[in-house]
């Protein structure tokens, strides 16, 4: 399935007045995409370069890593200190060394959450630098909410105003000609890839709806903290952040819009910390509308996903998907099913958070906004065993 | 705290008439418990084992292995090979083959579901020789009930009825006078011990009560199947069993009884396998009674429990309970909080699935049997890292 | 030098004469290769569709297994029931069921030691079908080797003797032109890169070489043992076939050949399990000639592999190799150290065993076969984290 | 033979007058020993409380941990947050707050290596309190190695001197009456209990003695760092510290002692990282004497060993020891084979690096310091599955 150019031509949304910015983007096409990586050296930048290593049509031209400057990546990531690839990439630099308006077309931001805003701020978007935030920094509209959530007013509001909220299979057609594209959480994406056509064909309920996610620890970076530890999380699970975790407001958001009534969509979530490396998997809880069932509700995400390359609903009857299945590849993969208790219906959705839960989604979404096949640098098949 | 006999006095269903055998019993109550394990090669089992050598008051006196008999259990269990408590262990025999009325005092049967009626009901328990049964076949009093859910007629029922469900802290009393004792699932016992008390005090409600289990792999036994291999269950996680897993009518008979209503209590039970060979989380989202909220709740359990050496409600504001921090232990930890949607809660409990979800909560039914303090054997503390 | 190395120099097998097969083979030289795999639903089978996948002068034709005859790959593999390349699979077959004359211009055997010999002697080898063996049966040159280590006479004999033992960087020559290509053993592979050239430059004494070898759980298969359950090989390490261990004669047969001595080299080789489902790392402890250290040896390999683009030799003071750091790709990674003892150095190679060591090796081979580039479908990076 | 031995023999050291403070010892030789711990917020640390809960003559009366003083050990260590013995267990304080004269009769020294000799030599070790120092700084005999290896001047020589290195089964004479014991490294404990009594018995050669040895990552300690964050190390392994850790100055001390020559045994010792958190594997490769094989070695070592209730050598034919089967327990298990090169033989020796290998240890020497059965506190079994 490529990003065929086909919605895009005569859509009123995409006229001149309403994205001047978007011609000269075209215009300025690149038939291969300078990419720079700002804070390489943590798990989500390492998961980039390993996917773009197979993009013909992705350079990467600036590698930034502020502690690490100086270093080669194969310092930092010993399995890019061998092999083509590894030796062609740039020597870590710092931030404020980089002449961004030459040295990119596309920035991924790879840096933690509250310290974006400044630095995306600075980058000279102006000059037709495109970037795709992997940080939370811009992904809530409401500054409020932020401010609430992440502890600091926003600093950065008129960007935040632009940013485009990028599930790639929902917001195609925003992305595209986005100059600043919010990646989405991990969590999040796994979570509203179901629910969000469920509640717009008002298939469920938007009351009680209860996400109980499990995720691998990768998700929680590369800095050392004690609770990270493999001692501290081997042979063993936890929950963690009850009915306080920061992508709760953010699948909120998006499922408040889908629903589309006045009342906040509220969710109740729970993620736990598993012991494996990389992996998603939320069993989420609905009541479903009445005379609805797991059928029509599978029958629907089938519809709406079934020219995707990566989303992926299983047949009735075919057991629910694994992480393990899903492993190193762009894919989610989703199950419903009836509860036994009646009116009620189990949806499980898995993916790989380092992919489709971060890098991944992000090059799928570059690759919305340069025109590219929407799977170039994605193909690879998941690994198992 | 000890199984203190102050109860036992004096109770009038401790009449002769409402239980003839019990003085028998306590007649020949002995002051070394002679104790018998029916299928002594798989994990719970060896858990026994791992266990009864630190009791005091408790002989190993026959191992019973069909297809390994004559092996000795250091060939089945390599840990049992060496020091002394592993070479003092009988050899296995075939459990036909063992003279029950005079080997043993009390019978551990581990045999795997719908095996066992047949042979416990071919045991001389008319002599005085008990049975604490782990398997499920003597644990749903509904014969209908058992019939759907394993698949045929139940061949023991007068011996059903006389069944004591053994949830040691809940069902103490009846416990301590049972010829048979049915030792209750991993996944039941984990959600019944903060589930019962609540809803026996109705401070939530019998309705939609969803429990999101996570157990490690031990409890799929050590029967070579695809589906357990290491390298189908490592670094990665699933469901299984939806809304279609036997503990789920275990679950709903004690809750209904708890609720004390003509309706049953139905539970949406969702189990799923984890990279772990030890332990059980239960993530359960249930709705308040109105004006209840956690804390009422959590102060309920903390009375309920506040004796109990191995039920431990945690503090508010303590962090939830880790697998982790319970493995190997008998304990179970419970944590109450509150939904960031109003009118609900998640409660978490924790428990190893081999031990108090098994056979340390075995042990204990047979302290209590036998008039044995409770903690016999079981002092051990949790093994983390 | 090679298994096939001395019959091949000065031999008329090469000329055009006594090959007529190779000059048809050219001539007939497809620009899309029919890939049979035959044992489909083993790992290394699973393992070579992932890869195949991505190699764009493949097709996968036909898939057999026996048991699962019948069945799509997606219900052997979920990670195959969904996404256009699994969907695009052939249904499983028995073997006898396929036209293997028109089916396939390669066969991958991926069935068990012992049973591939008559299957091998069964196709038309002589229509152009070529074959890599990734089972061990057709790796022993020596007959009586074979009879004593995998317990009975070989049943294919003389294509045993045309068989070409294939580590890709080593024996190119050879299996560029093979009929049968013998597809190396995960642990020899990872000894003998790193070995092999140091015994031919005489670098390293051919006694008392020790191979401490660690690998993870897939190299056990699939089928469902007791002692590749999770529970029995996780949070924990064992050794097993100590001293005797089919692939020791494998790796001496190599040895031998490269050191040129008419004395067979003898190994010391203990291979161990590890908690970890892919990787393999040997820690090789050597005696080095008189005056040689281990930077000669590192200066010998580095130069050996200098142009190769999966056999990596680590820089003075890097860091040794991590089985993470090749995880899924099909890189060999080599560091050699002085050991503390004067005389003696320490060698550590680590690959992954399911790819370099059986699947990834096996499509290496098929790129020589078939004068593809040699990386074709090979050129995935790491997975890490 | 023993670190201490040759002093001890007829040395007047143990005279009435060099040693009054003997039978001082003895004299006040309480029925309950108090116990603290210094920097009990470590592994081994916990694990001391782990084990000493199970001890009827030990009382746990200070604990301290500088960052964490004031803290209860269950907001340290969360299995301690509940239960009795957890609720009983003293609030962490300063070292520097701690009136040690009146405030304990032995003292568990758990702090970091280097740290150790200041705070262990201003310790009232002359009013009578005992130390077992888990820290390599009193291990060393030779000052000029501690500070090669460990990159300081010692300081505190003549506290050095007097210390007594603690492998209880090989120096328990010595132990008895020590005040300070120097707790072996785990990797020298596994080492040196099978390769000690084969020295002295010259069974074995002093020359190229190699070992492999494999450890869980409890070793590392609590402190974050990158390198043992879960998905630094999970599902992989490597070798680290090659040729230069510095528990082989450790071991060549004690093979140096045992063999009893002028020249100094030298190893070759390469640490390897695994995927678990407890266990040491070391996998030994020795040459044998003229005319010795592995069933000499094994019956020599069976003897030493026959009346030890923690270590044991398995029969011939046993497959060898897993480091699961001692898991939480004080067992050291061996097995010997013949390699597969004539005059060569292997050792295997496993136990956990947690227990025998630290926290078990000391405490055994605890309990032969103080008279008490050496079993006493220690007797639970392995943990397995």
């Amino acid at each position: 399935m490529s990003l065929s150019f086909i919605p895009l031509v005569g859509l009123p949304r995409r006229s001149r007045r309403r994205c001047p910015r978007l011609h000269s983007v075209k215009a300025s096409m690149p038939s291969v995409v300078k990419v720079g990586i700002l804070g390489a050296s943590g798990y989500t930048g390492a998961e980039l370069l390993r996917l773009l290593a197979q993009h013909p049509r992705a350079e990467v031209s600036v590698l930034t890593a502020d502690r690490s400057a100086g270093k080669e990546m194969g310092a930092v990531y010993p399995q890019f200190a061998f092999g083509a690839f590894g030796k062609s990439l740039p020597t870590l630099v710092r931030s404020e060394d980089v002449n961004w308006a030459s040295a990119a077309d596309l920035v991924f931001c790879c840096l933690p959450h509250a310290t974006t805003q400044d630095i995306i701020a600075s980058l000279p978007l102006s000059s037709g630098l495109r970037v795709v935030d992997l940080s939370a920094d811009f992904r809530l509209r409401d500054l409020s909410s932020y401010e609430r959530w992440y502890g600091g007013k926003h600093r950065a509001p008129v960007l935040q105003k632009e940013a485009v909220y990028g599930i790639s299979e929902l917001f195609r057609e925003s992305i595209r000609d986005a100059r600043l594209v919010a990646n989405p959480g991990c969590y999040p994406t796994t979570a509203q890839l179901p629910l969000i056509p469920l509640l717009e064909k008002r298939l469920i309920l938007p009351t009680d709806i209860i996400i109980d996610a499990k995720s691998g620890i990768s998700g929680a970076g590369r800095s050392p903290t004690q609770g990270t530890l493999f001692c501290e999380v081997a042979d063993g699970i936890s929950a963690y952040g009850v009915a306080s975790h920061r992508h709760m407001p953010e699948i909120e958001q998006g499922l408040t819009d889908a629903y589309g009534s006045h009342d906040p969509v509220r969710v109740s979530f729970t993620p736990h910390l598993m012991p494996m490396s990389r992996g998603i998997l939320e069993t989420i809880y609905v009541k479903t509308s009445s005379g609805v069932d797991a059928d029509q509700m599978r029958k629907c995400l089938a519809n709406r996903y079934a020219d995707e390359p990566f989303v992926h609903v299983l047949q009735k009857g075919v057991a629910p998907p694994q992480t393990r299945h899903v492993r190193g590849s762009n894919n989610c993969v989703i199950q419903v099913m009836n509860d036994a208790i009646s009116g009620r219906a189990i949806i499980i959705s898995a993916l790989d958070n380092v992919v489709k839960g971060a890098s991944g989604q992000a090059i799928q979404n570059m690759n919305i906004m340069f025109g590219f096949p929407e799977t170039m640098g994605l193909e690879c098949q998941p690994t198992f065993p």
